[in-house]
């Protein structure tokens, strides 16, 4: 199923970027004076193979999970957050409701993974691959029939919510300690340095970073990740969000659909993705840059340029709901905006 | 008139601003994880005096006016399309009727010295000091009265639309010609080097960027502008539009509204705003920054960091009104949240 996803992703359409560019070129404006804004219209149409895109549902996938590395010491904020942030998520007190609602974006909880039982409830999706991965600093995270299930589920989570209708999607999670979890499959995947790309999460203090790198590079140790297999990565020192997140990436890419990644935990998603298919590259659009260290690192590593920087380190999709607006304005600018003959503005003169 | 509204300029509420802060920390998110959103409706608040503020009413101010200087080349395009481009924003053709729309905000066009005479028509305020500036590379753009009355029609076209409601300002301007006034103004009033402050607007080519930067050495040579004395910059190399943002940003100011600067020409509008009562600064916000060299001395000069950097170089307002969206995305954040007591959600254990 994950193969007959990923041979379904066919590159962006190139012919139609082009025409998209002629067009805005007709605009009113300067030469390419709405820069990024420009580039955002022209892939969206490159991906979504339309002219005129039209980006009426807009889907945030926010998944829950734990970490069973959290006995580790390696996060600020006590395990049981993860189950109580989902009840805030269902409730609508989180930064990402109020976000994706600005945004005008549904918000799609999923427990992929939390440690406890959620009582089920109108709103959540449940698709539990396990009671939190392993503590990774002891043995593996997971088996690989779970990494697998978890990017499974991440496409069966996706086709079911396209079924209602998706024109974007952005990225989201929850699960306290997943920042350990991405920077070890950042430093396993782009081979830099586990203090390079591990930061102080929620807020951890110097000592608690400390610590936090070191766990990092015992799991690393222990484990023995193959590098160049993204599924062993994931398997070994990765999330069931994570899993999650990079099969809806591949799902995604395959029905032709923009993605926004949102932070750091998202970002190691997408570098997964990535990694499993270089062609979901074309299909992702980098919503921010996290204060995590490690997500510039991914961000170089595929070769991906974020549209916002604001010092965001929340997750939940948080900053994907931020760039949907401008992926909005994108498609209003191209297709709204008046042409020189027929404003009747004369054209440039040198 | 002028000292009048300046007097009236307090500086923001610092105790506002440290309540906020401590609401912010008591929303179910870690510590400052949204950074640059929380800032913005900490100095919201601090701007307005509301805990609770409401940016209900947008307005784009986008002023119009000719600049002189255009007969030595300094444009890629022809003078006229200054007067084309306001009957294009009048027929809502323009980026930024586009992105204003997308923001939920209203854009007021003001000829405030377009060198024809435009018809009078709705949605136009006529608010002309002259029929463009003088050349500034053979004589000063405009009297020092002129310079005054441009301020004081700023102050009176925020004073008319005030009345009808204003919750948040952005700032705009059209002007062929323009960037050449703001950069002449920037190397004024920051004592760079022309070379640093000067671009190619709205697509020059290497000669013609080369004759730009000799035109406004010239302009400077020629009147010898007073760097201390910012209206007597305005007078000698400026423009009428920058004139008028300078006056909306101090009447914004004295009314305690809230003002997103766009690009390098507003930019150099708040930096005149900021010569003549630096507390003008705290009621900015830099909607983002611009591609044309000379915003970024601008931006360190006055002080302030922008929200967004997407390669924008349109004016208009457009930075501006993309910028709204998360000045309201700020307020949302700090009036919708759940608190960790309210959502039932454990704080940082360390």
């Amino acid at each position: 199923m994950i193969d007959q996803i990923i041979q379904s992703i066919s590159p962006i359409d190139r012919k139609i970027m082009e025409e998209t560019q002629e067009r805005l070129d007709n605009l009113t404006k300067p030469l390419g004076s709405l820069g990024r804004l420009e580039e955002l219209a022209r892939q969206i149409c490159g991906i979504t193979g339309e002219k005129d895109p039209v980006l009426a549902n807009k889907v945030i996938f926010t998944l829950a999970a734990d970490h069973g590395v959290t006995d580790e010491g390696v996060s600020a904020y006590p395990k049981e957050v993860t189950a109580q942030m989902v009840y805030n998520f269902l409730n609508g007190g989180a930064g990402i409701n109020v976000l994706a609602k600005q945004a005008g974006a549904r918000v799609v909880v999923v427990d992929i993974g939390v440690s406890s039982d959620l009582k089920p409830c109108a709103g959540l999706m449940i698709k539990k691959i396990g009671h939190g991965t392993k503590n990774m600093a002891r043995g593996r995270a997971m088996t690989r029939e779970e990494a697998e299930d978890s990017i499974r589920a991440g496409i069966d989570i996706f086709a079911e919510i396209f079924k209602q209708g998706i024109d974007i999607v952005g990225t989201g999670e929850m699960g306290i300690g997943n920042t350990t979890a991405a920077s070890a499959i950042t430093a396993c995947l782009t081979g830099k340095a586990v203090e390079e790309v591990t930061g102080r999460g929620a807020g951890l203090d110097g000592p608690g970073l400390k610590n936090k790198i070191a766990v990092i590079k015992k799991a690393i140790a222990i484990n023995k990740p193959d590098t160049r297999d993204p599924i062993d990565v994931l398997s070994k020192v990765g999330g069931f969000e994570i899993g999650g997140l990079a099969g809806i990436i591949l799902a995604a890419s395959a029905k032709k659909i923009p993605v926004l990644i949102d932070g750091f935990i998202s970002g190691s998603a997408a570098l997964i993705a990535y990694k499993i298919e270089p062609k979901t590259k074309e299909y992702m659009i980098a919503a921010h840059c996290s204060v995590e260290s490690g997500h510039k690192v991914i961000l170089e590593q595929v070769g991906l340029k974020p549209l916002l920087d604001l010092g965001l380190r929340l997750g939940e999709g948080t900053g994907a709901a931020l760039a949907m607006r401008l992926a909005d304005a994108s498609i209003a600018v191209l297709t709204q905006m008046a042409t020189f003959d027929g404003a009747k503005v004369s054209k440039k003169d040198k």
